[in-house]
């Protein structure tokens, strides 16, 4: 079963990586950026064939590895 | 208009950093985990309000800066 994890940071919470994405698109003549962001998925292969067994072990994973959950959302996708 | 750029590696690249997940995963007690391999999205506030304009621009910021198309792949979300 594929899943696929998406880890964003939250609002609010100051994105470097994103700021000099926006700066770089600028420079490139790309006028009409309001905002960059960056985050990053992971995309996953598990053993699990139930998709509710499947979330349940991700939801945990991403709890105790994938994502910060002080500064990071993650939603999880499975993909089948 | 916001946009969101997925890039992902292409298949057979070398993904050091999803072997670590997997890894430290195992390492947990994630016993299930066949592969796992890491991307990165962008989150994009554009000023353009033409969904087929914002996306040939993305396009060509893809094409331009946000992915190495020699590895990567890349999709177009537009979220309206």
């Amino acid at each position: 079963m594929k899943a696929r994890v998406t880890v964003t940071l939250k609002n609010g919470v100051l994105d470097p990586q994103g700021k000099a994405i926006e700066g770089a698109l600028g420079s490139l003549g790309f006028a009409g950026v309001n905002s960059a962001r960056q985050g990053k998925i992971i995309d996953l292969d598990l053993a699990a064939t139930d998709p509710e067994a499947a979330k349940a072990e991700i939801t945990q994973m991403c709890e105790k590895l994938l994502a910060n959950t002080v500064i990071e959302n993650y939603s999880i996708d499975i993909m089948g």
